[in-house]
Formats: structure tokens, sequence, C-alpha cells
């Protein structure tokens, strides 16, 4: 066991934390305002290559293991937490595409993916398939030189503003074995985008929901086999399980950072509010909470980067306690600011409306929940 | 000891409970949206009685105990936690000016206040005196015939848009002791108002600094004895608890009622959620901490009315329980809810939102704990 | 509603606290430590009426209401835990007994059972029927004059040591509805009981299984009507959910006053442990849980007293929430005790082990939230 | 970073676990009930190694890191909790005999401390300074040839059975400069023996207190200079903290897994109580958090063998939140079992009272929170 960061890792880290604030932090609380989608600055993150850190590298991509990225993403979270999700979301469907695309589509898109002149989204939840994603309504038929795609998705997050849509439909029967995945062009014919979501946070980025009517799918923009969509679709879940722990993490270290340093600056009854035992365990407790949290992010990273046999379980783990810890901490951190964690002039406030969505999606923490105990249940190894 | 409702109570609640459901549930979303202050809302509430419920009734009020106020408050939260919250903050600041206010100033605001024709604020944080609220620096320098009051007050509710201002200031030396409150008229000259606060939520009331500089205020508009301001401020501030604990209650049962609801009608995996059992659980906790939320403020109103001893120590414990547990309660209905919790077609996003400032506000559940604290250790009888 | 204890609730609580300082106190580690059953102290409790408070009168109790027997039984609970968990359940047994028994039966027992000469046990759960009682498997097979009774029950209190055991049997077919009640003498042939169990704490009473082998029971001894067992085996424990809770306030009580007391006169760092802000904030916590958990308790009592329709549920969420509430409570006071918490020179330590079991018997808190759940999900109207 | 454990890493643990199942699981039952110190096991301990697992390979011992100690403590306190953390407190002390004792000193003890033939004890705390160590009064007063030693020490672990005692005693003025450590023969003349503590757990080691009456202690017998011993014991403590933590982790380990057994026998409602998802949710929550404590004690080891600036924070950040993690999953390992878990036929009541002392001692969590947040507060370096 080692828990050193490598030189890579740390220049890695230095790279994304001086583009965090520089091209983020900056403009974080203007884009939450204006609900402005920062497109010219995920495209400057790629050209750090943070549009496809983990995307192969015949794909173009820079290949990374998944640590890496989520040391990379932590760092960039600490600037702006939507955007950094986004880019995460990104990653995740460009990382399908060039993992499980034919020749054609992976020469359209890889190239403009990894650099981020072209963004893509992932599909899959559904107004009736949340929780129980498998249940998925939307169908691909087969016809003459391809399918035909209807149905509807929700919650898409980029969706309106992105070029590619990664979309699982089913091409077979009932359950998982009869979805299949595809890279959609967001511009096809059929491609109908709903109106924007008001959301509590995460206003950085468009969500909308889309529909799908008669959307012609040439054979070429499916992904691997008909039948695997599902497979991949989870697959492409556990690296995004990580990522937006990631971003639950970065957040939280930036929410603890700005309580820590308004305690020793805010007085009240004659002393700095640093000075108050009570707020001085509290803040301990945030900073334990939240180094158990990384370290579990990292481990499930490792875990997957290892294919280990249980990486669904630790993924499952690193979000559930991760998003949860990171909430409590963004939260906690607005209470020791009083009444200036409730207005939008500290960024406290919004910390907690961003990642108050992690605990909710790429499987709310429920589902992990049955993930592990599933886990726990089936078989009697330990889960180390 | 009885736990019934008189028929009186049930009445009132039953009012209050239409009258929620009439004029205020249907546009909450849209008041916070728009960030509109309902001020025709809080009018048609005064016709109800409900701006002065215990104002005294030779002040015009309807003189009610504070519990049966509980009882009432509680349902119009369910309706819209903002407007309800303002409209306890109008009833605290009017009960100060008819039970300390001097004949003329009890004239002329007194009807027009328990009638909601105009509005109170209530004035006491600053800058540098927020949970240190006795070491407030406003003054009122004596001079003839009245005080020249200076100084700047933040997070006013309502500032801006009411008409009279309980401001505690400074005309002793430093310490509780040196404060004394006053009724100001909210257009007097040197009255100044800066920009809305912009907030996490709490949308639907202006939230505003006020500085005045050289407002001169007339003998008449002081409210009891010289010195006596801070003491004042502390006894509004008892109801002050109860009342925001209160909101906290109403926001929660709608949003346990919401979740409910709600697990009856979506289904995954092919049942509703209700049929879930850990979701079952979950809501069971909901409702069992709600309930007990409920009792400890209806206690602590119920001492406040007998002018028990510890009425203090029982509205701060109410006020610390309540609060938490009405964001805990929001909070896990919106998880509850999914990704619809999270967007603002659902309310769930909003209670969470409205309900957060009631752990900071009227002593910040921290200062909660000092004023408890500090009484069990002075003080070796039973808090029962 | 009225939150005084009434002039009669006090004189009881009074006196009951006076008995516990006297009776009970003094002696509670020494019962601990050598596991000794004080049937003597039982019997003197009796004679101040505390083995019948809420029997009916006509049957030789004080036909108390619950809420009174709460207020009584929570003073005595903070002189010794174990041995007024053991009262409770002889009083729930004599209940049912002077309730539901046939003349002859009410004739031999209820006079001895008031009184304390006789004790009585409570006999429910089997070793395959712990949470899912309404499984019992214990046969009570009609035959001339009576029944033969055969069949195991675990984990009874008192049991080797009681006189008469209130035994749920099956009569007729599977599911609650074949399952009826009977008063058995202890010493019926037959009766065979178990080697006393080694339990964590509650060790002032023994607890055994009890072996039925062709016990032979009269027609007289059934309580109510054929196929109602279960019914009453489910009302005895509403208020047995009550007590049991009842006793877990108590306790927490005496743990906070134990812990309030030591942070006064122990010192660390040159102050008392009272100075330090962390510690207080602990102690208002405790505080504040404790007073929350008390009014459910007395809620739901009243609610039982008043055979509310949702009585079930409010008794449920008054164990679920005062038993955990009363553990984190004796938890947190051995924590502040440090390592003079964990010896047992202080009480602390054994209020921990003998509270911990309220969390299980008379229905565990899980089942508390199943009965909580189904009833918020089965019936819209809220629960007050 | 690689969060894999090296092959000798497996084989030690695997050496470990088998011990812990043949040498200490079978008794750890009856030790605890007969209060029996297992020094036959110890001994057989020491033929494997464990006694010296981290004092230097010159001084005998093994001289592995903190990090391959902890992987090894796991397993054996996963087989009995009590005799691991005694094995623990001698290797921290031998550790600190063999690091800073004089020639002769090593020459008369290391050998048979390593191999178990002799046992250490670690003597710190006092009456009057618990978590105030640095304010202990023991004195070791210069004179002709040594010094004369008086004093109390109280919660010594293995007092009155073990061999050697590591003494902090002041040689100087007050605080924590004025205290030098000393190895006293445990027979020495003047040390005097109270009685063996009742505890709530930990039955299988003895504590008690030491008197030190005009104890002459030779020169040699002092470890390292005058005035270094404070810094001394807190570096014994940074390895003790891992220690006890890791006691924490592998009792609850074992509580888990039998949990998790448990859940797939017992039958309730008609299926095995694995099938009910509350009680999966809380097995899977168990799981998650024992996996984050379990990181964080490797983490703190890696960076104490690292020697790392902030090794004493991680230390404490460890301890704490695994010690705390560890009776949390014990107590709900305790509760899953209903009944069966409060009778000591099964091992969980047993667990929870052995790891509950873990939270005080070695510095109580309190403590913990103190020395993180004074980190914190004073460099606004991240702890990451």
């Amino acid at each position: 066991m080692n828990f050193e960061l490598t030189d890579d890792q740390l220049a890695f880290a230095q790279t994304a934390k001086h583009f965090a604030e520089q091209e983020l932090a900056p403009f974080a609380a203007k884009w939450d305002k204006e609900h402005h989608f920062p497109i010219e600055a995920i495209q400057k993150a790629g050209e750090l290559g943070f549009c496809g850190l983990y995307t192969p590298e015949d794909a173009g991509g820079l290949g990374l293991p998944r640590l890496d990225s989520s040391i990379i993403f932590e760092q960039l979270a600490m600037g702006c937490t939507t955007t950094t999700a986004m880019l995460t979301i990104h990653n995740m469907a460009s990382w399908m595409i060039a993992t499980w695309g034919q020749a054609e589509v992976k020469e359209r898109w890889c190239d403009l993916l990894v650099t981020g002149q072209k963004l893509a989204s992932y599909c899959l939840t559904e107004p009736g398939a949340g929780s129980d994603a498998a249940a998925l309504q939307t169908t691909a038929k087969a016809e003459d030189g391809g399918y035909r795609l209807n149905g509807s998705k929700v919650f898409i997050s980029g969706a309106g503003s992105t070029d590619v849509l990664v979309v699982m439909a089913r091409t077979g029967g009932p359950g998982p074995a009869g979805v299949s995945a595809f890279a959609v062009p967001a511009d096809a014919d059929g491609v109908i985008y709903g109106k924007q979501e008001e959301k509590m946070g995460w206003n950085a980025q468009p969500t909308r929901m889309i529909t799908f009517e008669n959307v012609f799918l040439e054979n070429t923009w499916r992904l691997g086999e008909e039948g695997q969509g599902f497979k991949m679709a989870m697959q492409g879940l556990d690296g995004g399980r990580i990522n937006i722990a990631t971003c639950s993490i970065g957040t939280a270290q930036q929410a603890l950072n700005t309580a820590r340093n308004y305690m020793q600056e805010r007085k009240q009854f004659g002393k700095p509010l640093a000075a108050f035992q009570a707020l001085q365990f509290k803040l301990a407790d945030m900073a334990t909470e939240l180094v158990a949290a990384r370290q579990m992010v990292r481990l499930a990273a490792f875990k997957l980067d290892n294919q280990d046999a249980d990486r669904t379980t630790y993924c499952a783990m690193a979000k559930r306690f991760a998003t949860d810890v990171g909430f409590k901490v963004c939260n906690d951190a607005l209470q020791l600011h009083g009444g200036y964690g409730y207005i939008k002039e500290y960024p406290l406030e919004r910390y907690v409306r961003d990642v108050r969505v992690h605990q909710i999606l790429e499987g709310t923490n429920e589902i992990m929940r049955v993930i592990i105990g599933r886990r726990l249940i089936a078989d009697e190894r330990e889960i180390y």
C-alpha cells in the first residue's frame, strides 16, 4: 500500500488547480446566477486534456487511470462544481463512444470530443425508469440499414447544448438484456428538446427532457453489440459514480477551506470564531469525514482501474459515502457562516445547492445501498 | 396534562388551513421565482386577525396565547414558508410596539399593524454583532427632544417594504444594559436601504441592510425605559423562536405529506415506492421526529404563555430541535422524490431552501445550545 | 392543551421519587453485580400501589391513566432501570388478567398481583417467532375441560421467580386469529424453566426460556374469548411500549443529572469540564432530545388513555424515539465521564447496558418503524 | 497510490487470522466471563513475533512498519478484542523501551518483551490528569544514583500482571517539559497495586491503579533524556491510537460478518432477515463506513511510517473516526440480532462492551477533536 501521490499525479493536480482558480472559480457565481453554460471554459479545459482524461490514447484521450482522473476532477470541482460535473459526464460519454464505438463513429467524434470542441450527453433515465433503469421503454426498432428510435429521456445534462447523445434504447425484449447503446448526433431529425428545467442548483449547465420521434439511427451508430447496452451503461456509471463523488469532495474541500478562513476572520464576543471550542470540534469532524470520503473515492477508482471483481460495489460505496459527506460538509460550512452563509455574496449556499443533486443522480444513494446490500448478502467474502 | 386541542384551537387551525390553501399555496412557487413580496396576501391575512395574533386586545390584536398562535402559524406555513415567516416577524415586532410603546406610538401604529395595513420589521443584528447581539454599535444619542440614531443593521426582513422598524440601539454604555428600543417610521429622514440581498431562499420577502444616518428619534418613539431594549429584544425573541420553529414544522409537515403521496403514485421495479421497506422506514422516522418537534414547540409556547421561569430555555430547545428536524424532514422528502425533488416543478427544493435559514436566524442553533447549556450548568433543577 | 402536571401527578411523582431514592438507587449496582432479583423491593413497591398502577380499581388496582403511570414509572426508573422494567411488565400482565380474566382467575390472582405478593410474566416471544409474533407455534389444544399446552417461550422476564404466566398460544389456525391468551400458574405441572440467560444488562431480573410440556389449562384460565389472544397481546403491548420507553427516559434523566454534576466537579486543564463549550453543547443536545422524548411518551400515553384511533402508532413512535434517545443520552453521559464512565464504581456503564435492551424488546425498533410506516402509507390523515 | 496489500502483508494477515481463529476466538467469551488474563495466549502470540511487531530489529523485534502492524492487529482483534488491545499496549510500551532505553535496560528487557515472556504496561494517566496528561503530578526527584518516584497512575492495563512499567513522571517544573519517562520493574519496592477495576468490558485484561511510594529508580532506567518524557509518551500514542483504532476495525468486521450470517439464517415473516430491504440498507451502511474507517487507519499508519509532518493529526482523525464507526457497527450488529444480540450466547454484546472503551482511552475522542481542530486552525495547508 502506498498513499502518496506520484509526481505525475501531483503535477496533474497542480495544473488542474491552476485552471480551476483562473478559469472557473472567478466565474462560478455568475454562471450560476445567469444560468450560463460555459462552453468556452469547457473548451479551454479540453485544451489541457480534461475532456478526454480516461478516453483511450488511441482515440486521442490521455488514457489516464480513473484514480488520476479523480485527482484532477477534484481540483476542478474546487473551482466550479457544476462545470466540473458536466465535464465528468462528457468524459464518461466520450469514453463509451471511444471504447465501444464503431470505426466510423470514432472517427467522426473522438477527436472533437477529447478536445472539447464537441460535447457529449448521456441518456439513460426516462420519466418512468429512474432507479429502475433496466425498465427503460425507449425503443430502437431495427429496420433497413439501421434502427428507428422512439421515446423520451429526462434529466439529460447538457441537453440542447451538446453535440452527441449516448442513448440507451430497447432493441430486444424486456429487461437489461434487451437494451442497446447508440451514439446519436444531437441534431438528428426527430430529436426534440424540452424546456430547460429549473433546478435547485447545477445552474451552469442546462438540463432538458429529450424526445425521440422516429429518429433514424444508422447501424454504425450502435455502440458494441446489440443487447450489450445496459451493461455498457452500467460500466460507464461505475466511473460516473467516482466522478460525481469526486465533485462532492472537491466542493466540500473548498467549503471547508472557506469556513476555516471565515472562522479566523469573523469575531464575536471579542474573539475569532476559531477560538470557540464547539466550532473547532465541528470543523474537526468536517475535515475528518472529508479525508475519509476522499480515501473511499480513490480506493474505488483504484479498484476500477484494476478491474477488481468488486469494483461496482466499491464505486457504489464511494458514491454513497462521499456525496453524503460532501453535502454535510458544505451544509455545515454554510452554518458556520451564519447569515452570511445564506446569501449569494458568499459561495456556501451555492455549494449546498450544487452538491445536493449528487446524492440523487448516477443512481440515487438508495440505489447505491441496494447494490452494496445485495453484494454483501450474496457473497460471504469480505469487502475490504 | 392534556394534549387535545380545544375547539377554539381547532377552529383557528381550520381557518388558517383554508387561508393557506386558497391564498398562499397556489402562489408560493411564483413568489419565490419572481422574488415577489406578497403584501396583498399579508393584508388578507390581516383581515383574519393573523397580523396581530398575540398583540394584546387593547391594542386591537386577538390577544391569543403563543400556543394558539403557533397552531395557526403552522397551518399558514404549510401554504408558504416565507410569507408566514414574515408574518411572524411582523407579529413579534407589532407585539413589542403594543406592549412597550408609549400612548402616542401605540395610537399611531397599532390599529394599522394588527390589520396588516402597515407592516413592521425587527432590527437587531448588525454587521459586527450577530450572535453577540449585545455588542451592537448602533447609537441613539440623547439630544433635545429626542435621540439621534446612527449605525447599520443587516439581514432585516421586509426592509424597504415595511412601515415601521423596531430598532435596538445603544443609548448608554457597552453591554446589554446600554441598549434601548425604538419604533422608527421606515421613511424617516436618514433611513437608507441597501440593495435587496440575494438569498438561497426566503425569496418572497426582501432582506436588506438599513443604515441610519443622523435619524432623529422623538422621545415618544422609545419603547419602554432606557436601558431596557436588550431585554425587550430577547423577550420578543422567545416568541420569535417559537414562531420560526413553527414555520419549520408546518413546512416539514407539508413536505412529508407530499413525499407520502409521491411514494404512492411513483412506481419503480413494478411497484409503488411506498412498497419498499427502506423507504417506509425513512418515512416513519420523518413522521416520528416531526411529531416530537411539534410537541417541543407547543411545550415551549405553553411555558412562555405561563411565564415559566425556564421559558427562554424551552424556547431555545424548541427552536434548535424543530428547525433541525424541519430541515432534515424537508431534505429527506426531497431525496424521496429523486430527480423530481431537485427541480422547481415540485416544491421540495423550495422547502429545503426556505427552512434552511431557520437554523440560523432568531439566534443560530449554536447560540441556542449556548443558552441551553448555560442554564443546565447554572442550575441543578431538571428541565422537564 | 395543557402541559402542566396536575397536583395528583406531582404527588405521585414525589412519592415514587422518594421510593426510588430510598429503596432502589442505593442497591441497584449491587443487584446488577449479584444478579439479584429484588422481590422484596418489588413487594414494597406494591405497598404503595406500584404493582397495579393501571389495573382497574374493581380488581384492586389504582386504576390510574397510563399517563399517570408513566409519570410514576419514570421516577422509579431513575432509581433502578431493571427493577422498574420488571415492575412495568408485571403491571402489564396483571392488567391483562384483570381486564380479560374470568371471575375465578381474577379472584385467585388480582389481589395478590396488585399488592406485589405474587408476580406475573408475559409470554409471547418464541424461538422462531420474535418480530413475527403472530407466527407463534405454542399450541393449546382443546380437550375435555380445558386445553393442553405445548411449546416454548424465550426471553421471559422474571421467569422462574414469578407466579403466574400470561401465555399466548395457538388454539386455532395459523395467523393472529388463531391465538388465545391464558393465565397459567407458574408452578403448573409441565412448566419447565431453562437456565438463567446471561445478558448484557437487566441483571436484576432473571430471564429464562420456558417450555410447556403437556401443561393442562383449565377453561377458566383462558383470558377473553378464543382467538382474541393476539389482539389482547398487542393491546397489552401498546401500554408496554409506553412503559419501556418511560424506563429509558427515567434512566437517561438520571444519567444526564450525573453527567451534569460530574462536569462541575471534574477539572481538567485548570477548569471544570462544565467550562468547555463543546461539552456544554453536548449536554444541551442531550437535555433537548430527552425533553422531546418525554413529551412523546406522554403524548402516546394520553392517546392510549383516550383510546385515540391512532394510539398504536403513537405508542410505536414513542417507543422508537424514546428508547433511541435514552440509549444515546446514557451513552453520551458515559463518554462525558471518560474512563470513569467505563468502570462500575460509576453507574453510567450500567445505565448503558440496561437501556440497550429497550431498543429491542416489546417489539424491536425496526418493528416500530414497520407499524408507523404502514400507518402512514395506509391512511392519508396526518399524524399530529 | 496503491491500495493493494503486498504479498508480505497478505501473508502476515493470513498468519494472524489463523492464530486468531485457533488461539483467541474460541476462548474470548470465556476469558470475558471469567475475567481471565490469557498470558499464555499472549506468549504464543509472542512466538509468532506479535509481541514486538514494530520494535526495531536490533532490539529483537520484527521492525515492521505501523501499516503492516495494523494489518496484523486487525486480524487478531477479529479473534479477541481485549487480548489484542493488551497486545498493542505491550507493543507500544516495548517499542518505547527499545527506542529510548539505555543499553542496560534494553539488554535486560527487550528480548523478553519481544517474545512475550515478559509484558509491559504504559503508565501515563493519573486521577487528576486524564485528558490533560501534561498536568501529571507523579514525581521522580533526583537523588544520589537515581530518582525517587512518588504518585499514582490509574486505568493501567495489565497492571499487576505485567513485568515492566513505562512510567511518565515529573523530574522538572510544571507542564510537558518537566516530564521524563522511565522503565520501572513492576515488582520494585514501593510499587503498590490497587484492586482490579470492575469494568463494562475489556474483562480479559486486568486494570488497576498503581501507587508509587518512594520507589527508587536507577539512572539507567530513564528513557531518553530528562524532560523528553512527555514527547515520547505522545509519540508512543500516535501509534497507540492507530492500534486501538485497528482493534475497533477488526472487531467491527467480525460483528459485521456475524450479523450478515445471522441475517441469512434467521427467518421471520417467512423469509430470511437478509430479504428485508431496510435491514439490507443497514448492513450496506455498516460495511461502507467500516471500509472508510479501515482506510483512515491505514492512511494514518502510512503517514506515521513516513514521518509526515501531520502524522499526529492523521492518527487523531483515524482514532476518532474508526473507534466511533467501530462502536456503531458493533451496536448495529447487536440490534440486527434482536434479543439474541443481548445475551452472552452470542458475541455481539461483548463486542459492544469491549470496543466502547476505545472511544475513551489513548486520548478521548474529544481530545482527538481538540488535536484536529487546533491543527486546522493553526495552519492553512489542507489535510488530505
